[in-house]
């Protein structure tokens, strides 16, 4: 358990799936956290995870953390700052320059104000679905302005830091932009794709495979939710999709005739823009290339999958990836095992030698 | 081992990924393997992977497996039948109308032809990628038409259960319109999003998180590949592409003006109208909420996560699936195991009895 930073307590008002897990982690710090939610029962559900406690007259909470949908954020921030006088308040709207300016237009306190937006999330919502380890490792923006000295945000960072997140700072317009293109123009599209399928055929769904799945993944998110997010921050997504529409327009120009000069030209340089785009992306996975893989072939039945990682882990070898690979209706699968490149050869000829199937390895 | 059907031999042309993946499956039941290819090397790369031998004279094969580009299918598929003339010839493109057309426009013996799709693929390709459970468990589309009898089309089907893959019967029209809708224009519209990632700072890509990741996959897919493929199912893949542009001109209206009436449940109806989509996706990750997840926390050091698996396994549970979630930059992972709802109380208790710190549990 890392060093604790924030005092407390913390009040946390909203006890969805972010308010929840921010108030289970802090709870593991030994922080004392006070849960707040105009829902009851949502409340009585984080309580009984021990997420933190019900408020108490007297209660002076160090920092207020606000994790209520985007549309009501700037509202209770408001309420918040004018009932804890002493109080830093944030919140994790997933959009930051409509809270700011609504707060502003309001005039509310400012200098107790920092918007901050962690970057975890589930497709599952509600405090069911929190975790004390949502935001391990992932980035935690906070939204610096002019209206705040650096000391009074302080407790901001420290809270990602108790958390195991990583604080970066931005502005609230840097910010929107930024999650226009990595999260809310994505979230369109992936949802635009899964609606064709509305009308799909049992023929031809029944061809699907781990490519449409992963596309159409974040599709099955919350609507009521992404309405709020993509309606605060509507400019900058609607700008991303409408170069996109026209990448679109020239790719449907060179189908419409595919064997006019320059189709398939049009074509294959957008292919290849795609492939410098996925190569931007950092990060494990994205850095995928680094590692090299061996593809396993495990028997579908219990402690086999245990027992090849029980003897990797025998070979002294470190994964650095699994994945998973299901042939629905088979009764085998495939383990396909990201390692350091030059543990690669030594750990496949271990694993043969034990008698495991390699079916590939690939640099 | 199932029971093997085809007698063989079989040729197979082009050894890329599917060709050589056919050939290393049909050398695991015996089947004689005749494997071919224009470049020399690629030949010498599958002949040295096990995937089969050099043709000899006098070879005469059952089968030939024409497993090139699109756009030269056909032409090899009609060398094929004159060079083979007591053989069955069939081909793995990703389309199936074109080189059916081709091949009726040159007169080809249409009564020894039958088109067919394997959909199974890497984002990786050739030889090197090659693995013979490539096609376990995947469907395998057996494009009929009516020049060819049953009877005469029999080994196509053999060779596809064989290599353990699920046939399916539809006409070629019909197969190109599915692949359209949950493959062609996945593909686009994936490489569509990822290239807006190209001008993107470094302060956005460093929020991208899973959901980016997931969406953008295979848009780092092969272009010379892919524009083979689009060329040849321009027409679909326009039609679908097309409707995906009105709903994007609706969200984009929307956009422009969030709090212009109907605005928002334009949006809402787009998003719900993906939810409805995603549903519609068949298989065990579609399946999902089949299953109950359990969440556990995995140090990052060789050997823990086989110590869980194998402790999953003591408890004689059977996993049906897991994911690993990785926290870039964090000392630990979690993994989310999928199982049987009836198993998930009394693994979370065998579990946390043995130490491990669950940190969420779904049904």
């Amino acid at each position: 358990m890392p060093e604790r930073r924030l005092a407390g307590p913390v009040r946390i008002v909203g006890a969805g799936l972010l308010g929840t897990s921010i108030g289970l982690a802090l709870r593991q710090h030994g922080v004392d956290v006070i849960l707040d939610d105009s829902s009851p029962s949502s409340l009585d559900l984080a309580i009984d995870y021990g997420a933190g406690r019900r408020s108490l007259p007297g209660d002076e909470p160090e920092l207020v953390v606000v994790c209520v949908p985007p549309d009501v954020t700037a509202r209770v921030v408001a309420t918040e700052l004018a009932a804890h006088p002493g109080a830093l308040v944030t919140d994790v709207a997933s959009v930051k320059v409509a809270p700011l300016e609504e707060l502003r237009v309001a005039g509310a306190d400012l200098s107790r104000y920092i918007g901050s937006h962690p970057m975890a999330g589930r497709e599952r919502s509600g405090a069911i679905s929190a975790r004390a380890d949502l935001f391990i490792g992932r980035p935690w923006v906070i939204a610096g302005h002019d209206a705040i000295s650096y000391r009074r945000a302080a407790a901001v960072e420290q809270l990602a830091l108790d958390l195991g997140a990583l604080p970066i700072e931005m502005d609230a317009a840097e910010h929107d932009r930024n999650v226009a293109l990595v999260s809310h123009a994505p979230q369109l599209v992936s949802t635009l794709l899964a609606r064709r399928l509305g009308g799909a055929t049992e023929s031809a769904v029944s061809l699907a495979g781990q490519g449409l799945r992963d596309t159409t993944r974040i599709a099955s998110s919350d609507p009521e939710l992404w309405v709020q997010i993509l309606g605060a921050n509507s400019a900058p997504v609607a700008e991303i999709l409408r170069a996109l529409r026209s990448d679109l327009d020239a790719v449907l120009v060179a189908l419409d005739d595919p064997t006019a000069p320059g189709a398939r030209r049009t074509i294959a340089e957008t292919l290849a823009g795609g492939n410098a785009g996925v190569a931007r992306i950092p990060g494990k996975h994205g850095q995928a290339s680094h590692f090299s893989q061996i593809v396993v072939k495990v028997d579908d039945r219990p402690g086999e999958l245990a027992r090849l990682l029980t003897e990797i882990g025998e070979a002294g070898v470190n994964m650095e990836d699994l994945r998973l690979e299901h042939s629905p209706g088979a009764q085998i699968g495939l383990a396909e095992i990201s390692v350091l490149p030059e543990v690669e050869e030594r750990l496949a000829n271990e694993l043969e030698g034990r008698g495991w199937k390699i079916v590939g390895a690939f640099a």
